[in-house]
């Protein structure tokens, strides 16, 4: 009996059709030979909205539903006013597939450089929720404009929302070997926000007594993952300081040329969406110099979130050997040369 | 002619008390023969609210105004509810006395270990709103305690409070050697506020044509805080990024520790505020292992907004001196063993 992933594609920007192709050239190598990749790209992004105005027409977010996955690669170009295509493609996105658990892991693989001194043990998941919070766009200006322009932002925050995004970061914790899960919020300052996390965690945390619990402010965090980036094993906060961390969790454990992302809905009324978490860097877009490593490790965690667990195995494997050869190369890869190593590690 | 400084004093919790004997020391030690400084101590914190359910009572604010400066220890303790403390006397003083320049130097002494590989260089300085942004208190939950808890936080920005810090960072930009200025906002998703802030920030930037710019958002310029420090000559943001971008700043520059900072209200209609970013450490207090630089260099920022240039700059070379031969102590020293240092050295 033969079974076929229907993947839906989304290249963006930038260097997002680069990465995106190497991603699924080492998909195609990890699947077993009776699993079908059935792909659909979507011309997404800056060259669509420049052609026809469209950031995601609601046809396109009709067809994707039936996906059983989305692989982007990056949204984003100077080209286009900020915010434009970030709200009106990717955050649409994740809003619209009910994306809640972001999920990033902050990994430091061996032979990988951090920029930190003295190499630091790191390997912790940050679980960000991703349907709250400040980015949900409820937010408005006044007086626009003008020298009495007002402008608000808006974070929502709900029990539900909270509670099954908590949920989910103690599960993982509970299933890691150090079982220990870190709240990051700021709670001494954004009392009502902060207090509903806390309170939703403290309770959550009774289901779970195995799981070792821990609190911290945000600011404090950020010193801690320079600091003492071992100390972390789950964290669990919201949208916008999940954002904030693991982009400081990619830059400590070398950059993020290596960091992966999920956009997970673990009900499965919808896709989930895997993407890279750096951006479209059109300063090296097209030039073969970026690093494909991210967008194959979402490969990865989409393989794994699909329940090809072997398969996710084999491609982390992969990238684990071959970044712990890095350092004894006499020149730089191209983007496709990474990407025909990894393949060909899966395949072998 | 004999003048006086008025100065306020708020020791507050768990260290604050030594790292403030600490600054008054130095501070006495640094000052002209002819200045008298005239103290008044306030006791606020925890004990005043366990003991009394006041946190910032209108005669204390009432009185606190006819100071020409505050010095602020440590505010927040355990026993008291995450909040209470943080809004209702800090937060306070800071939205009472209008503190709209936030100001924190990121600075690693010669001398001082930084968690970053490669000895960088790190010379910057957060200008950080201190009124607006998500920290006005803005925010309310219905349903309470209930499954169906919402609860918000709302951010509010002005064209005028942020014109009046931005113009503050481009003044201090065009008046330091590199002349740069970075604006940090996450105007990509938070696009009211973030557009409003990019709008203000080149439109002031034309009055400075000497001073160059540069855009980036908060995640981004986190990596940069750990790849590239070096890149950094002033930096504005919002309330609540710079809450996050000066912990940050304060670990890549030797741990907060060191991190000196100032509330202040360049109008001079209130007095402004000096306080060490470090909370109050209830784990480590009246042991003497505190160290009192960061409240010393407070101290010497204090001297230099009102005027005592030539003072602020002795306290600053003490504490240079002082930390390039800390290396090399034989046994680490007590608060008031540092105290005692740096004002003999500020004396000799
Ligand atoms: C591009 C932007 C909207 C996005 C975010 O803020 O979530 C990005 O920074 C990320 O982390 O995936
Ligand atoms: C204690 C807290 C309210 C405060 C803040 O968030 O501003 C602190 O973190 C700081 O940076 O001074």
């Amino acid at each position: 009996m033969s079974r076929t992933l229907r993947l839906a594609v989304i290249p963006g920007d930038g260097i997002g059709q680069e990465v995106v192709a190497e991603g699924l050239k080492v998909l195609s190598s990890a699947l077993p030979a009776d699993v079908k990749v059935e792909t659909v790209e979507y011309d997404l992004g800056a060259r669509r909205y420049h052609a026809t105005g469209e950031t995601l027409p609601d046809s396109v977010l009709d067809e994707l539903k039936g996906a059983d996955a989305i692989l982007l690669g990056a949204i984003g170009d100077p080209s286009v006013p900020s915010g434009v295509l970030e709200r009106g493609l990717l955050l649409k996105l994740r809003f619209a597939f009910d994306h809640h658990v972001n999920l990033r892991p902050g990994k430091l693989f061996p032979g990988v450089k951090s920029p930190l001194a003295g190499d630091p043990q790191i390997d912790f998941v940050v679980v960000r929720e991703g349907t709250e919070g400040p980015y949900v766009g409820n937010g408005g200006s006044l007086r626009t404009g003008t020298e009495q322009e007002v402008a608000t932002e808006v974070s929502l925050n709900t029990a539900f929302g909270i509670e099954r995004v908590v949920r989910d970061a103690f599960a993982r914790a509970q299933a890691r070997p150090r079982k220990k899960l870190t709240l990051v919020h700021k709670n001494n300052v954004l009392v009502h926000a902060g207090h509903l996390w806390k309170r939703i965690f403290d309770q959550v945390a009774a289901e779970f007594p195995e799981v070792t619990t821990d609190y911290l402010h945000v600011d404090a965090a950020t010193i801690f993952f320079v600091t003492q980036p071992e100390r972390f094993d789950v964290i669990v906060t919201d949208n916008l300081f999940g954002d904030i961390l693991t982009d400081l969790a990619a830059a400590v454990t070398g950059g993020i040329g290596l960091a992966a992302s999920g956009n997970i809905n673990p009900s499965g009324a919808f896709p989930s969406m895997f993407e890279p978490v750096h951006g479209s860097a059109p300063d090296i877009a097209g030039q073969g110099k970026a690093d494909p490593t991210a967008t194959v490790l979402s490969v990865a965690m989409m393989l794994s979130h699909l329940g090809y667990t072997e398969q996710a195995a084999a491609i982390e494997s992969a990238v684990t050997a071959d970044l712990a050869e890095r350092g004894s190369l006499t020149a730089p890869r191209t983007t496709s040369e990474i990407g025909d190593a990894l393949a060909a590690r899966v395949a072998g």
